[in-house]
């Protein structure tokens, strides 16, 4: 298919000059607006929507609200986000929280102002109550279970999930189990520690707040947990790490310290990203590049609020 | 210090109307916008700068092109730039060309049409003569060498950067040395090239096209590379690898099929990513996230095109 550059070069004239024709600029003479059309017609040209859309009042930006852009869950997310919005012929407004509220705010507030069209929440700070107050300025999607509210959702059962987890490690003859996570609040992390006190009193088994590793995002993080682990008493036989990653981290200080996995230690990972199949680990796979282009179908459709569950699926490795 | 959700509670209203009365919103009644301004006062409440900038005619919208978002190279750049972006108050567009020109062109007119006040190329496929064609709308910034071009660039020195890798290589003794890259094209691959030719002409050995091997993005390609090297009677002892996620794709494909590193076969990486780290690669150390950050100051400061080079640094490790 011919493209701007083809049109340029069939008619004598600049790139920009085909793109002040594409989009009616006025500083353009007749004779090259001529020339310009000539070749599109001659090579079947089909010139892009942006045009069709502006004149709707519509921005094709849709934002894309992330506390982190380099980071292998966000990154996979960005990317079925990103190739979505290509092929819909969208661009993204990349809004990097770092999980700091105004930020968050900031990005409500271009919906409101309508320079944006509709706004991903891929993962938020702000409560449910500050965000339905934007809901009326156009489509928000988030990603997390909002059944119930007034806003679109693509979600995994965060708690079904851990439960599940925690059982599978529990039928390998674990009882010391504990996991690691990034934040301590969020909808997702109390759901996960929802799930795991019902398990353990399911189970009959204490529960060990030192068993529970905050703040673990990078690889890195796992250096501080296998720390700790070496200073405790009793330490747990087994670990729900939710994010590779970290679990990554988690097998690599281990084999420094010569912790056997998963004789010492089995770990569970989460998302399956393509680290645990380099590192052989076992893991909960959370199609994320999926739930990506979900996330970018639902921004654009402007019917009434909806939400899809997609499932995850047990990857058995090595490490458990 | 106070957040627009402080406001909003100290004043008895939504974060909606604190954002109206910030925006000289009209649907505003005084007694609430009253409100708003003494809690502001009593808070010491800095707003954001978006006000100020807006009149000014800016978008506070920085376009970034990337071919793609989910890769190690490209993610760290985009942090840099991202992490830049949010502490000078500006959002970020980005744009996912996947080596399309068309999406280039895209972002190349939204700064002719002002929708955004600078452009980011991490990576094009346009020629410099329509990015040149684009420079009179406002500020673009390259992330190759662009000396003598009317362009800003943060770049390294890909010519001397890859005949050190070579050169080290054979100071270890390697002869039969190849290399693996994504793009046959392209301006880095180019200069990747002709030094490459150079230094088979100054060391006296031939050139064997087999011992390139191109469209190497991913991990999984390094199976490919790894593939072909069994096939040949002559391999090469010794790769340069232009990403460290390939170099740990073909680590992983010879563990599997008993080709010793560096034994059998030497490995120096690019980038320095943490897979590096992890695998213990060889690897030339080139840092993205602060390449990125210059990036951004760059594009926003609206001076003359200026040019900067960025200098790698060799990390040994276990590989070559």
């Amino acid at each position: 298919m011919a493209n701007i550059k083809d049109i340029a070069k069939m008619a004598g004239v600049s790139v920009t000059t085909v793109s002040r024709v594409l989009n009616n600029h006025p500083y353009v003479s007749e004779e090259k607006r001529e020339a310009v059309r000539s070749a599109m017609v001659e090579c079947n040209y089909q010139p892009n929507l942006n045009a069709v859309h502006l004149s709707k009042g519509e921005t094709l930006l849709i934002g894309v609200v992330t506390p982190f852009i380099n980071h292998p869950y966000f990154g996979q997310l960005l990317e079925g986000i990103a190739n979505e919005a290509v092929k819909n012929n969208y661009k993204l407004v990349l809004f990097q929280t770092n999980y700091e509220e105004e930020r968050e705010v900031e990005a409500l507030q271009m919906l409101q102002f309508k320079q944006i069209d509709a706004l991903i929440i891929c993962s938020r700070i702000c409560g449910m109550d500050i965000i339905e107050e934007f809901v009326a300025y156009g489509p928000i999607v988030l990603c997390e279970d909002a059944r119930g509210k007034n806003v679109s959702s693509i979600f995994i059962d965060q708690y079904q999930t851990f439960s599940k987890a925690l059982m599978y490690l529990h039928n390998k003859g674990h009882q010391r189990i504990g996991y690691s996570i990034f934040r301590k609040s969020g909808t997702n992390s109390k759901l996960r520690e929802k799930a795991y006190k019902e398990f353990l009193r399911e189970m009959n088994e204490p529960f060990n707040p030192e068993y529970i590793f905050y703040d673990c995002l990078k690889f890195e993080d796992g250096v501080h947990v296998v720390e700790r682990l070496l200073k405790m008493s009793s330490p747990p036989t087994a670990l729900v790490v939710t994010s590779d990653i970290v679990a990554a981290g988690i097998l690599t200080f281990c084999k420094e310290k010569e912790i056997q996995i998963p004789e010492d230690l089995a770990i569970m990972g989460f998302d399956n990203q393509p680290i645990a199949k380099i590192m052989h680990i076992t893991t909960l796979e959370i199609p994320l590049v999926e739930i990506g282009r979900k996330l970018f179908l639902q921004a654009i459709d402007n019917s009434e609020p909806s939400h899809e569950e997609v499932f995850v699926k047990l990857i058995e490795r090595e490490t458990v």
